[in-house]
């Protein structure tokens, strides 16, 4: 991991972008570190959808910097595969312009187009999120209990399977499924909270609460709101960090 | 009103009980009341199943005594007709019979016996809330903005619709809902937020989705958690009353 910028945002929050082998992403950390002897901060991960980092840039930083000033959370973000700077790669887009076509055409997006899409971006996305877990973990100041949240909720849910640090998460549930995540669902047993915009037109309502009710989780929450996609309310947000404190901080002490 | 009660808790609140007519009630108001030239304290209306007040005491001032000390609201509460001390009626009593050798025999419960439970309390229990609130906002401090929380839902779906004064709900799906209530969910516009225990077995979960659906409210949030009918998690109360201050001190100021 290396760190390509550095600044201060006017709210004391460190902004550190950084590369991993040629994965870009972003870190932030609180003004004030944790005192050398307590628990080191919390770190939350932010996924995002397929969009470029630099599209998702104000809404993740906005996360990111209410994380740290009200709750001391660290938080960090990386580029998912073929999005923004990153190298396209052929499958991916002859992916998503079958998903155009078969939109526009009117025609029903079936299983085989949502597997296309979602199933390779899991595959790649999952293991650069672990490498980008075993460096931010092993930075001074970091290394304290995780949380995951956002979506695609394909690559939280894989990832809630297979990485143990993952603690905690909150997903969005804004992105077609492929039928085998409702399956693995059922092997996630860490405490949840899964956003739904009711109204969101690009959404499957029914597979989202499918979905919820597959989780094996002991603890779990779904909070739906009136509104489309990117209209999720702010005290959402509030609520959420609220939700991970819960959860980090029984942890972290 | 008459008040034939009244006691300070060890937080400081004021429980004071009541009659108005026949119907038993309950209300707790915060240590310190506003100042003089200050809007009146917020009011919530703690609606509750037809178990009797005793019974339910203890989870309704829990719930009160949180309001009080943390947000400063006042809430009340009264006894449903037919329940507690209250006499039977033959019409209800024939109902709830009728649907508990239905559930007995494993028969499905069909829409009269539905109706035949739920249409006759909500006839009779909206009045009595809008008589309570007439009495209650007379009191000194009281007269600012009022909240509806709780069982039975079509109770607070019908008030919600008939009673202006109500500015804000919160529901609990957690009973039965008779066919015409979803037309009246239609009406309802003001802010919603509704409870849904995701495997309460006396719920139905679908029912509970659709109701969510038709209500034409702009802003309404669905909270679903795990667990049976009283296993709703405390957290939960507290976002409650975040949601009830979000709307009632705007209000009030």
């Amino acid at each position: 991991m290396r760190f390509t910028s550095e600044r201060r945002l006017d709210d004391g929050v460190l902004e550190r972008e950084f590369t991993l082998g040629e994965i870009p992403g972003v870190l932030w950390t609180p003004d004030s570190a944790p005192a050398p002897d307590s628990a080191p901060a919390p770190l939350i991960l932010i996924g995002h959808p397929p969009l470029g980092l630099d599209k998702m840039y104000p809404r993740l930083v906005g996360r990111a910097r209410y994380y740290a000033t009200e709750f001391g959370f660290a938080a960090a973000t990386i580029e998912l595969p073929g999005s923004g700077v990153r190298p396209r790669w052929d499958a991916a887009e002859q992916a998503r312009a079958e998903l155009r076509r078969v939109l526009a055409a009117g025609e029903p997006v079936t299983g085989e187009v949502v597997d296309a899409l979602i199933l390779p971006l899991v595959e790649r996305a999952v293991p650069e999120w672990r490498a980008a877990l075993d460096a931010l973990l092993a930075l001074p100041g970091l290394g304290g209990p995780v949380g995951y949240e956002g979506g695609v909720i394909s690559v939280g849910v894989r990832l809630a399977v297979v990485e143990p640090r993952i603690a905690v998460a909150g997903f969005f549930a804004g992105s077609f499924i492929p039928a085998v995540m409702f399956e693995e669902a059922r092997q996630v047993t860490i405490p949840l909270r899964v956003l739904l915009q009711w109204d969101d037109a690009g959404n499957d309502r029914q597979a989202a609460l499918d979905l919820f009710d597959a989780f094996g989780s002991q603890e779990k929450s779904l909070h739906a709101n009136l509104g489309g996609h990117t209209g999720v309310p702010r005290f959402e947000m509030e609520d959420g960090a609220r939700f991970f404190a819960r959860h980090l901080r029984r942890q972290g002490e």
